[in-house]
């Protein structure tokens, strides 16, 4: 497998949304209460809704800036790279990556959507969630088709309210929804009760596959209040082995045979030996505890119903044909920090030369595992020979990917030293 | 390798302590203080002490029992195989398991040593703790020279006394003691403060290893709460991820570069993933954090102070070479539900034969790193060729190690038609 031939589909990108979103769709009646952006005098930018005022974490938005600029400090539109909210300038960087198709979680209402959950009346609060789908399927979606995978963000407040959101948005070509990893510290039933059971049946009725990100229960790992951050950094991704354990254990795939669920952002490195404990504890212990998987054992349950996904992963690559090359799927993360951004296909190309997977194992990871479990199909908009890393890298040419600071960013765009946003139009 | 001659020496078993425990080593003053066994109207048997009472749960003590009659209800001695509270039986047990050596985790102090630090009179919770390491130490370790590694129970309210008391076993000959993976969720400092500092330059000093058990900071996993138990089982090793993150980013090592840290039943599947992701973050987010390794890596840091420890673990032993052999010890977990016994060798011998690690690399996993780690020297009380499994085992001919249910164990005790507890006397 050469770089340039290989094709790749990330299944985990975000949007920093922009200021106009809500303009545009919101009914007259609502305009008043959408989120609005704030410039604030100490030079940050920030919404406000509903009385919340809600930063943009720095994090949430490095790509393109130099490692010493990270940091968990609020920032302003200014300092982003535009590719994080203009999709014009999101399609340059994918193409600069050499990425086909993205799937773009959401920032401003959280992974799970609780931002719109805290507006008391309901109403309002669902048709601003609608509003949000609808700019994201038509707008952020629709300008580069073939190129995203659409994801919903989930009226969480509601069961039977987000089953239909659900079944609104399969009918626009959305089948993907965002879930809580664990909903009961959002204040919501566990996935161990049978309140979301009109939601995993909208998704079994319309093939929508269930996207549960690393900490979209909003429960960061904190080992001890003196903690550096550094120990909430390392443990976030594998702290999703939680939501394994309880969808395994769960009586969600038991009741719905049809649905699939990814974990977003979960690595896969620490897979296999979670598979060899489940089956171990298993055995150990369904006597006593009752735990029933039939005549599967609960690792396979869990391979034939859960999408696993990874940035960068040499452990987990290795290992891939014990996991199951079927279940793998890659992402990006851009505008993240962990984001394999703008040499991924050399990343994951040098995580492969460690291992002797075949060509077709490289493609189901890289792009077919995505196309099947999220029926995504670029194809049918785009010839697959224009799908490749170098076919798409091709027309990036005066993408600028230098890593900048922010500060020169913005003062060279000031002074047309650099014209950064001056970026090829794609097709 | 044949499974005969294999040596192996268990770094995590545990104890269920006798009734009698307290009473000859307490002084008078302090005898009416002792915790004591109350047999209650329901049948089981309980620790009373300080208006505190602990019942012995049932998957604490399960060696021997049918899978079926596991379970968390609290049990009675007379349920108990008799090597979970009795030394001459349990050394019949390791012999019939083939195994060598054992260092014996408490049950009724808490892994933490929190039970004594509930007496409001720190005097006499000193006493009591003495009382227990000195019994622990001369009693059912001095019982069997050769076969045991003490590990001493932590006055934990305080961290100067606690140091006294590494100082005071070390002489007597014990160079292990247990420590919670996070004392935070106990009510103490945690391992970013400066507050155990005189502890691990005790430990320092003497050349002892600080042992953290899975579940020693008294906090399960619950992902919800309506969760089934099976969550819980399935989470409760790889939850030690959150104490390794810690200890890299604690200022623990690098004040204290003598120190050594077991992570007990914390398995080592994970570790390969652990490890790179902990150099990813390192990569990814010093420049902002200040997180600083000097020269090295924290995987390499991890690697030189952390001795790992499993007790089944397929996929670990597959990746013991990327991890590694000098760093990896087995544990037994004798009578826990998830104990190996009585086919540990035979489970070990077949998880090492999915592999091509050497004799030499066998070796070091089952007892030579113990041996270093924890500064246990059985060959100079017993010839290495009889500290085999095969050697052992014969020692233990007519060890009944049938598994059976309780109730007839007790039947068939009480009638005379098994005399179970007619163990051949070890040498």
């Amino acid at each position: 497998m050469q770089i340039d031939d290989m094709i790749i589909v990330s299944v985990d990108d975000h949007i920093v949304e922009p200021p106009d979103m809500f303009q545009r769709h919101l009914p007259a009646k609502y305009r008043d209460l959408a989120p609005r952006v704030v410039h604030k005098d100490n030079g940050t930018d920030v919404w406000l809704f509903n009385g919340i005022e809600i930063p943009n974490v720095g994090l949430n938005a490095v790509a393109g800036r130099p490692k010493e600029e990270y940091g968990i400090e609020p920032t302003s539109f200014d300092e982003l790279r535009p590719g994080c909210y203009d999709v014009d300038a999101r399609i340059d960087d994918m193409n600069a990556n050499g990425v086909l198709g993205s799937l773009n979680f959401p920032s401003l209402p959280g992974f799970a959507g609780r931002l719109f959950a805290t507006l008391p009346d309901k109403d309002a609060a669902l048709v601003l969630n609608q509003t949000y789908n609808d700019w994201h399927i038509d707008e952020w979606c629709g300008a580069a088709p073939g190129r995203f995978i659409p994801l919903a963000v989930p009226p969480i407040w509601d069961a039977e309210v987000l089953a239909g959101e659900i079944r609104r948005v399969a009918k626009k070509g959305c089948y993907a929804v965002t879930f809580p990893e664990n909903p009961e510290p959002l204040g919501r039933p566990s996935l161990h009760s049978d309140h979301w059971d009109p939601v995993w049946q909208a998704c079994s009725d319309t093939g929508t596959i269930v996207c549960m990100h690393i900490g979209s229960s909003s429960k960061l790992v904190m080992t001890a209040h003196d903690a550096p951050i550094d120990v909430m950094i390392v443990l976030q991704p594998m702290n999703i082995v939680q939501c394994a354990a309880d969808l395994i254990h769960s009586p969600v795939f038991k009741k719905f045979p049809d649905l699939t669920v990814a974990l977003s952002e979960g690595g896969i490195g620490w897979i296999p030996y979670f598979l060899e404990r489940l089956d171990h504890s298993y055995r150990t212990h369904k006597a006593w505890t009752g735990s029933d998987f039939g005549s599967k054992m609960p690792s396979e349950v869990f391979l034939e119903r859960v999408v696993l996904c990874y940035i960068s992963d040499g452990v987990g690559v290795k290992l891939a044909r014990d996991i199951g090359v079927d279940r793998i799927t890659v992402e990006i993360d851009y505008p993240h920090s962990d984001a394999n951004w703008p040499t991924a296909p050399e990343k994951l190309h040098a995580e492969f030369a460690e291992t002797d997977l075949t060509d077709a194992e490289i493609n189901k990871i890289t792009y077919e595992n995505a196309m099947k479990h999220f029926r995504y199909d670029p194809f049918s908009v785009r010839p697959r020979e224009q799908c490749t890393v170098g076919a798409l890298r091709a027309e990036a040419v005066g993408v600028d990917v230098e890593e900048r600071s922010t500060t020169t960013r913005a003062r060279a765009e000031r002074d047309g030293i650099v014209k950064i946003t001056d970026l090829t139009p794609t097709a």
